[in-house]
């Protein structure tokens, strides 16, 4: 959710019943302050910050997050071992995101209080186990009891239930937001993916992180380069600095890197988030009665 | 299920209450004439075969199964164009197996009685798109009225629920399967299956032809081929020729192309197919009930 997940989007999914997330991946601390105090003037509601771990200003960022007393942290690419015990010390709510069960065992050890796992279909940084979302739910749920979100594929009511089928006690949902009308990615980049179908994302960059984005010139060029065995100091060469900022807020389709999910496929209309959380909870709730009405549902 | 699906498995899988298919694409005509008649004679009930359409003996074999009078085909791997018209003036059943939404439009111009959709985690041949089944079958479902079976990452009764609820009107069952009691592949294959773990599959050969199969030697040889950028021409080569039979019906588990789906890293036991199917209905029913006696799944 870099470049998209700001105060705006993350105010009006609070205050539309789900829980909001800003995304510090793409905040230096300066900005996720300023984003902090908008999202807490906007909403009276719980919120929180998703932080990958991975960034080199993580100190300065969680600070910032306790010192304005932000409930919620999603932590993500890195060990919940180094924050949690940090963050829940200040009374802070701590999820972890996961792409495999193994690491969701860490994430009990470690003491988080809720577990996201996320399949391939997902969008941006993924798992090198390529785990999607249908075999990874049921094996997370196996190992823990932990509160679990379900992420990747999940862009309507269906997928919803079909999750929550699955083991999961709540979904995460990124694509669909991501092209809302309160995201801020630029009209470019949500109106590319509200064209985009089946086969047009595809996971790559798989020997420095494995990040699903769409095939434009900037995927053809690292998948080239991939192809003739390119060292991985040679990829982050070409990958150069700040490509999901061109793409994704400054528009430029083909040298950004454009970050977003399968399910993308099946989005061709940009929502305010009022209205897709109303869509998505209407069709959960349609797929759920159909299920008990319907004998095809009866074996 | 090339080396796993003969009569032993397709009469169980039909006298248990599935539709149990014959793997043509591990047999030449005359084998698979005699497992025709060997599944005849031990169920009562329909039963179809797989026919992946790339193979040179394809002809041969549809006019056995022609021959024979039986009742079912799927096909895969190939057009449905070529093949559907033949077999529907014969009577046959044709279902048709695919990887996206375009090759199911393709399926209903073809004429296709019912089209299997399947997604990234399957084992074996695989799509190069790279869809999940979580993004895929409800794509398909989308733009064909068909009867729709979804494949890929069902394993279990929760998994098959979550399939039905992405629109899907049954599901095929793989890798469950492939290390039942009833299935011709060795014991070594079957033992190992029962052991790995997520993230221990994985699609190669993404130049050939994507295939899903076991992190082991043969494996690894691949990867590195491919990480160098070795061609088409030199990978065949080093593929060569009866990998599938090497590893799944002789047990070289080093050598052989293990082909098997991500959900086999939540199968651990070997059962007869009855009890497999039994299990999975069992499943199936306590996870729709509690979709409407739990309260988590009211929104």
């Amino acid at each position: 959710m870099v470049w998209c997940s700001g105060w705006k989007l993350a105010s009006a999914v609070s205050n539309s019943g789900g829980l909001g997330l800003l995304g510090a991946g793409s905040m230096h601390p300066d900005l996720l302050e300023e984003h902090i105090l908008k999202t807490m003037a906007a909403t009276s509601k719980p919120f929180g910050v998703n932080v990958p771990l991975m960034y080199k200003e993580t100190e300065k960022i969680m600070k910032i997050i306790a010192l304005h007393k932000v409930p919620i942290v999603f932590t993500s690419a890195g060990s919940p071992d180094k924050w949690t015990g940090w963050l829940k010390e200040k009374g802070i709510v701590v999820a972890h995101v996961v792409s495999s069960s193994i690491f969701a065992t860490k994430c009990e050890a470690a003491g988080v209080d809720a577990v996201v796992a996320e399949g391939f279909e997902a969008g941006g940084h993924n798992g090198k186990e390529e785990t999607t979302t249908m075999a990874l739910i049921p094996a997370v749920r196996k190992i823990t009891t932990l509160p679990l979100l379900a992420a990747g594929g999940i862009g309507s009511g269906e997928t919803m239930l079909a999750a929550m089928t699955l083991g999961s006690d709540g979904v995460q949902i990124g694509s669909r937001f991501a092209i809302s009308e309160e995201s801020s990615a630029h009209s470019n980049f949500k109106k590319l993916i509200t064209k985009i179908g089946e086969g047009e994302t595809k996971l790559t960059l798989k020997r420095l992180a494995p990040t699903r984005i769409v095939k434009n010139s900037f995927f053809e060029q690292i998948n080239e380069a991939e192809q003739i065995g390119k060292s991985a100091r040679e990829l982050l060469k070409l990958v150069g600095k700040g490509r999901s900022k061109t793409g994704i807020f400054d528009g430029d389709l083909e040298k950004g890197a454009l970050g977003i999910g399968q399910i993308s496929s099946s989005i061709n209309e940009i929502l305010s988030v009022e209205m897709i959380i109303k869509k998505v909870i209407l069709e959960y709730n349609i797929a759920k009665e159909n299920l008990q009405k319907e004998e095809r549902f009866s074996f």
